[in-house]
């Protein structure tokens, strides 16, 4: 019986690492820069010897370790292969097989970053108990993950997931971040959340605490609506009607058990829950209906828990 | 080694059952009446006579039989559970367990028609060749299915693939036969494609074939439009954008290599396909845009097939 496994969550500024013990128990975590320069050629060898310098530390045997899990921002195909990741300055090439070659330690796998999330917060986080979930991070922009029977659906183009996407609007003129236009992304990710507030501080006269903030944020729309401003409500009903409208599509197409909302706009706690519960039910196709809805837990410790989890 | 295995699709009409070899061959079919009377509690012991009267001309062993797979046209927990058919008078109960008794063969697999028919397609028909796929079912009503690495996606509450209620117009008025609106069921169906055919003739006045004909159904409108009907083809357009788009989103949420398109409406042909797949490439996000789209093969086959794949 190995003792330990390390997830590593590559990010565009820094890897977070994790030692966890087979049981699934958080032993340590660091970070090390993620240095970029060269195309991101030091990246994985930065990561082999920041491991080697820890289980040397801590007197681990390497024939102790079951595996080494790793999350990438980009997609993956095959739990090995980066399909390009612009962030790190990667191209196309096989990470798993790079790193065994960098470690010695034969059990590596690869996911994208939000996939890794969504299986960490299935295994220790807002998921619990459940085999079944979509995780949907609101942050700068809307990420998603899809987990199915315990694993992670990749797709055929890496793109399952890829909820920021699915089109809510057709009559939308502005462009989302992807070059097409009226994508979930532009309604209900932070940046969304602010956008809509300046169009309707513009379009309408109505007093609201809002006014009394210069460029108002996700965050301040949520806090304004939980001290009942009018407008604030109003606002963050669109973006639970866009959400939990757009949540009832992917459940006739991957009917999850639960939903699990992270990222910074998630901070709004169970407001945010619950006006996008409530639209989700009004759309759903009946059987899903009965779907849950939780708010993640790990925070920015998810993808490092997913990705361990693979080699588990 | 076993020799043999059988495929039964449960429809609200007849059986079709498949005596298939285990290398997929289909050796033999045939259909029995399915009998819905005292709450469908007759149509099990008629197919394990079937089967044994089967077993019996032949003279094989039934130790030669690999397993039965079987589907209904209702939500399937489990791969053994039906949870309600109300085609077939059917409430909750092990429909698995029931037919292990019954025939006294202990590989029993079930699955939703759909699914099955998705899986059947995967294995010998459209989307031979691939693992991971939608296929998409234009008749009376939208129906789907999505094989994920060679299996079938049911879904938490039985309802993975049930891309007819997909919500694609906010603005309807009319009711989905779900009880809810706007779904692509509405459009893409055999009788949404008549609705709008006759919607198209009544708003507009320009000249068409179609005004010549009586009710003019789905078959009518593709038929005119491969003559080069121009309001024919306008609704083929309207057609294959609705359809396309939303496979679009499907794409965002499970990501498949193909899209196999089958059902009454398919006999249409490539002029349904190529107008799909135009408006799926524009509306779909950048790594998907290269999934394939194919024509289902087994016809009214398909779920026979696709049953039979589960227990080989």
């Amino acid at each position: 019986m190995k003792k330990y496994a390390f997830g590593v969550d590559i990010g565009g500024t820094t890897v977070k690492i994790g030692l966890f013990e087979t049981s699934g128990k958080l032993a340590q975590k660091w970070e090390i820069p993620t240095r970029k320069e060269t195309n991101g050629t030091k990246i994985l060898p930065d990561i082999a010897d920041s491991l080697a310098a820890k289980i040397d530390e801590l007197g681990i045997s390497k024939d102790d370790v079951a595996g080494i899990g790793i999350d990438v921002p980009g997609p993956i195909l095959d739990d090995e292969i980066v399909n390009r990741c612009v962030n790190l300055g990667w191209g196309v090439f096989n990470v798993a097989e790079r790193v065994r070659t960098l470690t010695g330690i034969s059990e590596v796998k690869v996911a994208n970053d939000a996939n890794a999330a969504a299986l960490g917060e299935m295994w220790q986080g807002g998921g619990e108990n459940h085999q079944n979930v979509v995780m949907v991070t609101l942050g700068t922009g809307v990420g998603g993950g899809i987990i199915s029977d315990g694993k992670i659906i990749a797709g055929a183009f890496g793109a399952a997931g890829e909820i920021g996407h699915l089109l809510v609007n057709k009559e939308e003129t502005q462009l989302c971040g992807c070059g097409k236009k009226g994508h979930l992304e532009q309604y209900a990710s932070a940046t969304g959340i602010a956008r809509r507030a300046k169009e309707v501080l513009t379009s309408s006269n109505e007093p609201s605490a809002l006014r009394d903030i210069k460029d108002p944020d996700a965050k301040a729309v949520f806090d304004c609506a939980k001290d009942g401003d009018k407008l604030a409500l109003e606002i963050v009903d669109f973006v639970g009607e866009t959400l939990g409208t757009a949540l009832a599509s992917v459940s006739c197409v991957f009917d999850p058990e639960v939903y699990v909302i992270g990222g910074g706009v998630s901070k709004a706690g169970q407001i945010l829950i619950d006006t996008v519960q409530k639209h989700f039910v009004a759309a759903a196709f009946h059987a899903s209906e009965g779907a849950e809805f939780a708010l993640a837990k790990l925070g920015n410790d998810a993808g490092m828990y997913g990705a361990v989890k693979m080699v588990l």
